[in-house]
Protein backbone atom coordinates (compact mmCIF):
# COMPACT_ATOMS: atom_id res chain seq x y z
CA UNK A 1 0.00 0.00 0.00
CA UNK A 2 1.16 3.38 -1.28
CA UNK A 3 1.37 5.94 2.26
CA UNK A 4 1.31 9.73 1.69
CA UNK A 5 4.80 11.53 1.77
CA UNK A 6 5.50 14.00 4.94
CA UNK A 7 8.16 15.03 6.76
CA UNK A 8 11.69 14.74 6.31
CA UNK A 9 11.23 11.95 2.92
CA UNK A 10 8.82 14.61 1.51
CA UNK A 11 10.82 17.62 1.77
CA UNK A 12 14.06 15.43 0.44
CA UNK A 13 12.36 13.99 -1.94
CA UNK A 14 10.83 17.09 -3.82
CA UNK A 15 13.73 18.92 -3.67
CA UNK A 16 15.43 15.97 -5.56
CA UNK A 17 12.88 16.12 -8.02
CA UNK A 18 12.95 20.69 -8.66
CA UNK A 19 16.34 19.79 -8.90
CA UNK A 20 15.66 17.75 -12.01
CA UNK A 21 12.99 19.65 -13.85
CA UNK A 22 10.09 19.03 -12.46
CA UNK A 23 7.38 21.05 -10.76
CA UNK A 24 5.58 20.76 -7.66
CA UNK A 25 1.46 21.25 -8.05
CA UNK A 26 0.48 22.36 -4.44
CA UNK A 27 -3.24 22.29 -5.19
CA UNK A 28 -3.33 18.65 -6.23
CA UNK A 29 -0.02 17.40 -4.42
CA UNK A 30 1.47 16.39 -8.14
CA UNK A 31 4.36 16.55 -10.12
CA UNK A 32 4.77 17.17 -13.33
CA UNK A 33 7.55 17.74 -16.18
CA UNK A 34 7.86 18.06 -19.72
CA UNK A 35 10.38 15.70 -21.65
CA UNK A 36 11.17 16.97 -24.91
CA UNK A 37 13.06 14.60 -27.78
CA UNK A 38 14.27 14.83 -31.25
CA UNK A 39 11.38 13.07 -33.08
CA UNK A 40 7.83 11.14 -32.79
CA UNK A 41 9.49 8.07 -33.08
CA UNK A 42 11.81 8.83 -30.01
CA UNK A 43 9.07 10.41 -27.41
CA UNK A 44 6.86 7.42 -28.34
CA UNK A 45 9.72 5.24 -27.26
CA UNK A 46 10.41 6.65 -24.34
CA UNK A 47 6.25 6.30 -23.54
CA UNK A 48 6.33 2.62 -24.32
CA UNK A 49 9.36 1.62 -21.89
CA UNK A 50 7.94 4.19 -19.25
CA UNK A 51 4.62 2.46 -19.70
CA UNK A 52 5.92 -0.88 -19.49
CA UNK A 53 7.61 0.16 -16.06
CA UNK A 54 4.70 1.95 -15.16
CA UNK A 55 2.54 -1.40 -15.30
CA UNK A 56 5.55 -2.96 -13.24
CA UNK A 57 4.87 -1.08 -10.59
CA UNK A 58 1.05 -0.73 -10.78
CA UNK A 59 1.71 2.76 -10.62
CA UNK A 60 0.43 5.00 -13.47
CA UNK A 61 1.22 8.53 -15.01
CA UNK A 62 -1.19 10.59 -16.56
CA UNK A 63 0.72 11.94 -19.66
CA UNK A 64 -0.05 13.52 -22.96
CA UNK A 65 2.02 13.27 -26.04
CA UNK A 66 2.21 15.95 -29.60
CA UNK A 67 4.48 15.14 -31.88
CA UNK A 68 8.43 14.82 -30.12
CA UNK A 69 6.92 16.19 -26.68
CA UNK A 70 5.76 14.29 -23.57
CA UNK A 71 4.05 15.70 -20.49
CA UNK A 72 4.12 13.50 -17.48
CA UNK A 73 2.26 14.36 -14.16
CA UNK A 74 2.71 11.98 -10.98
CA UNK A 75 0.33 12.11 -7.96
CA UNK A 76 -1.25 9.09 -6.15
CA UNK A 77 -4.65 8.59 -6.31
CA UNK A 78 -5.02 6.01 -3.21
CA UNK A 79 -3.23 8.65 -0.84
CA UNK A 80 -4.32 12.00 -2.63
CA UNK A 81 -1.02 13.21 -3.00
CA UNK A 82 2.38 12.15 -3.39
CA UNK A 83 3.40 8.89 -1.95
CA UNK A 84 7.09 6.93 -2.42
CA UNK A 85 5.92 5.22 -5.98
CA UNK A 86 5.69 8.86 -7.30
CA UNK A 87 9.10 9.56 -6.78
CA UNK A 88 10.25 6.12 -8.03
CA UNK A 89 8.33 6.37 -10.79
CA UNK A 90 9.79 10.03 -11.48
CA UNK A 91 13.18 9.18 -11.19
CA UNK A 92 12.52 6.16 -13.64
CA UNK A 93 11.01 8.42 -15.99
CA UNK A 94 14.28 10.93 -15.78
CA UNK A 95 16.58 7.75 -16.22
CA UNK A 96 14.80 6.66 -19.53
CA UNK A 97 14.87 9.70 -20.99
CA UNK B 1 0.73 17.83 -48.92
CA UNK B 2 -2.11 17.90 -47.13
CA UNK B 3 -5.34 20.27 -47.80
CA UNK B 4 -7.44 21.60 -45.49
CA UNK B 5 -11.18 19.67 -46.36
CA UNK B 6 -13.98 22.04 -47.48
CA UNK B 7 -17.36 21.35 -49.28
CA UNK B 8 -19.30 18.01 -49.51
CA UNK B 9 -16.17 16.60 -48.82
CA UNK B 10 -15.96 17.56 -44.87
CA UNK B 11 -19.50 17.47 -44.45
CA UNK B 12 -19.55 13.94 -44.99
CA UNK B 13 -16.27 13.54 -43.52
CA UNK B 14 -17.74 15.40 -40.47
CA UNK B 15 -20.78 13.28 -39.91
CA UNK B 16 -19.26 10.12 -40.93
CA UNK B 17 -16.81 11.02 -37.67
CA UNK B 18 -19.56 12.39 -35.12
CA UNK B 19 -21.49 9.48 -35.93
CA UNK B 20 -18.61 7.55 -34.67
CA UNK B 21 -18.56 9.47 -31.20
CA UNK B 22 -15.89 12.55 -32.48
CA UNK B 23 -17.00 15.85 -31.38
CA UNK B 24 -16.15 18.60 -33.43
CA UNK B 25 -14.38 22.01 -31.93
CA UNK B 26 -14.84 24.43 -34.14
CA UNK B 27 -12.24 26.81 -32.66
CA UNK B 28 -9.58 24.82 -33.61
CA UNK B 29 -11.12 23.39 -36.50
CA UNK B 30 -10.17 19.75 -34.49
CA UNK B 31 -11.82 16.43 -34.04
CA UNK B 32 -11.91 15.09 -30.55
CA UNK B 33 -12.95 11.17 -29.03
CA UNK B 34 -12.55 9.58 -25.78
CA UNK B 35 -11.62 5.57 -25.60
CA UNK B 36 -12.08 3.38 -22.83
CA UNK B 37 -10.09 0.21 -22.31
CA UNK B 38 -10.46 -2.63 -19.65
CA UNK B 39 -7.36 -1.55 -18.02
CA UNK B 40 -3.63 0.36 -18.79
CA UNK B 41 -2.43 -2.27 -20.86
CA UNK B 42 -5.00 -2.52 -22.99
CA UNK B 43 -5.16 1.31 -23.44
CA UNK B 44 -1.39 1.27 -23.74
CA UNK B 45 -1.26 -1.52 -26.26
CA UNK B 46 -4.10 0.94 -28.44
CA UNK B 47 -1.98 3.66 -28.12
CA UNK B 48 0.95 1.72 -29.41
CA UNK B 49 -0.72 0.32 -32.75
CA UNK B 50 -2.41 3.37 -33.03
CA UNK B 51 1.53 4.94 -33.13
CA UNK B 52 2.97 3.08 -35.59
CA UNK B 53 0.33 3.90 -37.98
CA UNK B 54 0.40 7.29 -37.41
CA UNK B 55 3.72 7.34 -38.06
CA UNK B 56 3.78 5.61 -41.12
CA UNK B 57 1.28 8.50 -42.35
CA UNK B 58 3.70 10.73 -41.09
CA UNK B 59 0.04 12.76 -39.34
CA UNK B 60 0.71 12.37 -35.35
CA UNK B 61 -2.46 13.04 -32.74
CA UNK B 62 -2.33 15.19 -30.20
CA UNK B 63 -3.03 12.34 -27.04
CA UNK B 64 -3.41 11.98 -23.44
CA UNK B 65 -3.43 8.95 -21.20
CA UNK B 66 -4.83 8.38 -17.47
CA UNK B 67 -4.75 4.45 -16.73
CA UNK B 68 -7.48 2.97 -18.83
CA UNK B 69 -8.38 6.12 -20.72
CA UNK B 70 -6.99 7.74 -24.08
CA UNK B 71 -8.24 11.08 -25.18
CA UNK B 72 -7.28 12.10 -28.67
CA UNK B 73 -7.32 15.30 -30.83
CA UNK B 74 -6.76 15.57 -34.35
CA UNK B 75 -5.92 18.57 -37.07
CA UNK B 76 -3.52 19.09 -39.58
CA UNK B 77 -1.28 22.49 -38.45
CA UNK B 78 0.01 22.88 -41.48
CA UNK B 79 -3.44 23.64 -43.17
CA UNK B 80 -5.08 25.04 -39.36
CA UNK B 81 -7.66 22.54 -39.13
CA UNK B 82 -9.31 19.38 -40.63
CA UNK B 83 -7.75 17.98 -43.64
CA UNK B 84 -8.20 14.27 -45.37
CA UNK B 85 -5.16 13.07 -42.76
CA UNK B 86 -7.61 13.43 -39.95
CA UNK B 87 -10.51 11.57 -41.61
CA UNK B 88 -8.29 8.58 -42.64
CA UNK B 89 -6.71 8.83 -38.86
CA UNK B 90 -9.61 9.25 -37.14
CA UNK B 91 -10.93 5.86 -38.90
CA UNK B 92 -7.99 4.13 -38.21
CA UNK B 93 -8.48 4.83 -34.57
CA UNK B 94 -11.67 3.73 -34.53
CA UNK B 95 -10.81 0.66 -36.43
CA UNK B 96 -7.85 -0.40 -34.01
CA UNK B 97 -10.27 0.55 -30.64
Amino acid sequence: MATKLDGHDRDEGLTKLKASGWTHDADRDAVSKSFSFKNFVDAFGFMTRAAIHAEKMNHHPEWSNVYKTVDVTLTTHDVDGLSELDLELAKKFDELA
